[in-house]
Parts: C-alpha cells; sequence; structure tokens
C-alpha cells in the first residue's frame, strides 16, 4: 500500500505555499502563488492541488497555516475564516469553506506560526524537547506555541507581536503599531519599524550600525516577558528580519542579562546557543506546519 | 461501592493545607499546619492523612499542589523536589519522595497555580471555558496556565510574577525584586512592594489612596502581556493583595485601554466582566487544585 498523501497550504499576506507531499522530506509537487483576492487566490490553489492529485494520487488530509487572524473554535460559525485582517479583501473570508467545497477530506487549520512551531518540534530545531516557541519577525511580529502535538489556541489565538516593551531613553521613534504605536515589540521592531526608522530597509544596514542596538534590546525585552509566562523549551526566531544571523549571539547574552539569574535552567543560564536559534526548518517552517497539521487532521 | 477517596495537599510558603475528599463539594476530613520544617511538616502531613484514612478509607490517589521553583520533569533525578526556593529550609526538599514513602498511590504533582488555574477551570470561574489564567497577587506574584485537564509546563514552569513592565513616572519607588528590582510586575506590584513604598500592609490604605491607581495599571500592563501570548479564555486574580475587589472594575478598564482595541474579541472589547474576575472558588481554589491534581492522577 502507498503511503497516504498529504495536502498542504501555507497562507500567507504576500503568498500562499501550497504542495503534496507523503511528509516533510517527500514533497510530492509544490507551488507559490501571489496572495491576490481570495477568489483568484483559492481558486488557483484548488486548480493546482486537483492537477497534483491527477499526477500523485488523492489527498488522505489537508493542513492550512494562515495569516490571521483566524477562528479557531469549532463551535464557532465562523471556524475557518480568516476574520478581521487588515488586508482587507481578505477580511471575513472562508477560507476552509471554499477548500471543503473541493475536497472531502480531514483538514487541520490554524496560524502560521502555530504550524511553524509545530513543525520545529517535529522535525526541527525542537525536535529533542517537548515545547516550542515560535517568533517571526518580518512586516509584523507574530508568536506561535506547540507542546507536543498541541498548539496553543484560546480566546484569539497568541498575539505575541503586541507584547509590551520599554522604549530605550536613545530612542524617539514614534513607532509603527496602529494600536500600541510604540509600546509594543510590532511597533518597534518589526521589519516596517526598521525601515521607517532608518530610512532604509534592514538588510541594507551594516552588522555595526546602531539599529542592531536597539533591535537586540527590543527584541530581547519581548522574549523575556514571553518566557516567563511559557516557559518554553527551545525558543525558534524566523522570519526575514532574523537573516540577520549577527542578531542571534548579542540576543541570547541580552535575554540572560534580562533575565538577571532568575530561571534556574542551564538551557538559560550558561550556554543558550541550543535555546534561542533560528528555524532549523529554514524557510520551509510554514509549508511544513500546514503539512503537520494536515498529517496530523487524517 | 463507596466513591474513591482522594487525599489533597496545598504545600504553600506559610502554610500547608491538607485533605480527604471524595470530590470538591464532599471534603471529609481537612486540616492546616504551619510550614516549618521538611521534616516537620511532612511527618505533620503524613500523620494527619493517616489518622484520615483510618477514620475514612484508604486513598487511592494524592495531589500535591506546591509553591516553587519545583521540578516537574518526570524523567528528571530530582523530579518532585521543590528546588532553589528563597525558603532556605526547603530547598532541594523532595517532597513527592517522601510522601511516596508512606504512600503507595498515584500520585499528581504541579505548582500551586497551575493546581488553581486547573480547580478554576473544572469548577470555578472558567468552568464554562476551555482555558484558564490564574494569578495570584500576594507575598510574591505567580501565574499558573490550564487548558482543558492540562497545566502549562516546561522548560521550568511559568513565572509570571517577572513579566517586565514599565514603571510610572510619578513612581521613584527602586522595587522589591531581588532579580529585577522594579523591572518587573513583581518587584512592583507585590504585596511586600506595596507595604515598602507606602509604609503599612496594602489593606490598611483606603480605596481612593493612589497607591491603587499605580498597582491597576502595573497589574495591567502584566496582564495585557500575559494575554498577549496565552490568549485565555477566562483570567482569575486571587491572592491576598486582590482582597482589596475596588481594584477588579478599574484594572478591566485599564486592560482595555492598554489594549486599545487589539484583540477581537467580545470577552476583552465589550464588557469584561466575566473576562477578569476573582476566584469562584475563593481560599479553596489552591486546596482544590491539589485535589484535582489527584483526582486526575488516580
Amino acid at each position: 500500500m502507498s503511503s497516504p498523501i498529504y495536502g498542504a497550504i501555507e497562507a500567507g499576506g504576500t503568498k500562499f505555499v501550497v504542495a503534496l507531499a507523503t511528509g516533510p522530506n517527500e514533497i510530492l509537487a509544490r507551488t507559490t502563488l501571489p496572495t491576490a483576492t481570495p477568489p483568484e487566490t483559492l481558486a488557483a490553489v484548488v486548480a493546482f492541488l486537483n492537477q497534483a492529485e491527477d499526477k500523485h494520487g488523492k489527498l488522505s488530509s489537508l493542513g492550512v497555516a494562515s495569516f490571521g487572524p483566524i477562528d479557531l473554535h469549532l463551535e464557532s460559525p465562523t471556524y475557518g475564516y480568516i476574520t478581521s485582517t487588515p488586508k482587507a479583501a481578505w477580511t471575513q473570508t472562508n477560507i476552509l469553506g471554499v477548500l471543503k467545497e473541493s475536497f472531502s477530506v480531514p483538514m487541520g487549520f490554524d496560524t502560521d506560526v502555530n504550524g511553524a512551531a509545530l513543525a520545529e518540534c517535529r522535525w526541527g530545531a525542537a525536535q529533542s524537547v517537548d515545547s516550542c516557541l515560535y517568533i517571526t519577525v518580518g512586516t509584523g511580529i507574530g508568536g506561535g506555541f506547540a507542546c507536543g502535538s498541541r498548539t496553543l489556541q484560546g480566546l484569539v489565538h497568541p498575539e505575541m507581536g503586541h507584547v509590551r516593551i520599554q522604549q530605550l531613553p536613545q530612542d524617539e521613534f514614534p513607532g509603527v503599531c496602529p494600536f500600541h504605536q510604540n509600546a509594543c515589540v510590532e511597533g518597534l521592531a518589526s521589519g516596517p519599524a526598521l525601515e521607517k526608522r532608518w530610512g532604509c530597509p534592514g538588510h541594507e544596514l551594516p552588522p555595526e550600525h546602531e539599529a542592531w542596538t536597539l533591535q537586540v534590546d527590543y527584541l530581547a525585552q519581548a522574549l523575556v516577558n514571553m518566557i516567563v509566562v511559557l516557559s518554553p523549551e527551545c525558543v525558534v526566531l524566523g522570519g526575514g528580519v532574523m537573516k540577520q544571523s549577527h542578531l542571534f549571539p548579542p540576543l541570547r547574552i541580552r535575554v540572560q542579562e534580562l533575565l538577571n539569574g532568575y530561571l534556574e535552567a542551564p538551557q538559560i543560564l550558561e550556554e543558550n546557543q541550543d535555546y534561542i536559534v533560528p528555524p532549523l526548518l529554514g524557510d520551509n517552517a510554514g509549508l511544513l506546519g500546514a503539512l503537520t497539521l494536515g498529517m496530523d487532521a487524517g
């Protein structure tokens, strides 16, 4: 008997990555589609999966890891919807409903960052431990948390980019968060905050630029707040801004300084280069998150 | 056949509460013991449970909800220990090991605040939802989180009292946290912080005292950080300081102000008197937490 085939959809704000796979290392077909309007994009997703099924065989289940906010309450009338996103065209989009019209298979649905946390837990940087906090630092800042095969959901789902931090005295930037201005980490340390503060995208700033001193402090403050609340066994930082790999060593040191000996765990207090890490799955963390959701739904 | 009998031990820094029960409303025997040295206190706990067993019947399982830090890693050689507590006599105390010498029954073990979160989820303020954040504001500030029948454990366990918050400009108090001084909520808003800042215990300050303006702001900042990370469906605030019930209405308002419309959940945005609440189980939250741990272990 052949292996079950899973569908995986990473639904992002700028692109959708869609794949058919039998496992994380066995991608049978894969494509990237621009995030246009919901009818256009979802039709292209369905067409791609249909074609891939014709070639490789029928899906046994499907996972969707989506940008948000999304409705994760199974009993809610809008379960499976993207709800009040700033991307206006996608507001109140029944993404899971559209997919269910074309595929009668079990579906898993979660946030992109919860999916990535799950994938890093299963196959990535956190595979030797039980829990993973996954933070993406890019256009926005978001966080997901997985413990074993479960992710953190709740009233809504975590919105960790809005953790409050303290602006440094030398920084008079007003912040970019439309809700909290310069009071939350997304307002001070997202990609757009970097670009607006310094007049160019972060990847154009040299490693010795003072931008990174602020960036390290702000991310460290946010990580400390997340760590004391969640007590994760591994912290994975992905997203465009974290491609600046020179950020990791000073970030690890600053987290230790701020914790100041609190939390008696050698992972944090002694050496934490295995504790605060880039995604082992790299740019595939999101897609493999969707795949994990699909496999677990099947 | 008679109902199973459970043992429950709430191990606190100043007192132990011990009970034999068949359920949350059926306490068969109960006592309160001072927290002296580990040999003294644990001998008294065992003696009480033995006597209660003679009268009511044998325990089928036992739950322990303890002050911490404690070791919750099942595979660790110090699982079941109170580890590096500031209460020197209790450092590296094998509390579960001592109990196992006297009782050969399944045992549940967790932090006092995780136990309280579990009990409020099962029988208390969060019984109609799936998840509960429980915060105690007293000698220290601690937090626990339960989702269904599971609690949040991880690298250590949550240490939410050390969430970083921003001191208000009019407040020059240096803080009482030995690790983070005035940078965390425990340093600025615990019972000892109140007493040291104002020269008398919080319960002696009238409701209109400026102390409470600071207290509300600091607790609200901390709650916002916890809420955006955990997305709990109910937030229960217990502990000595929260007996000042006048704190709840302004605290709910300040949390809304700080979130500033973010998190599209009517529980938070419209009316949140059912979202941020005192423990429905009152002073029994800790003991019933231990009972819940015992019932789940059986």
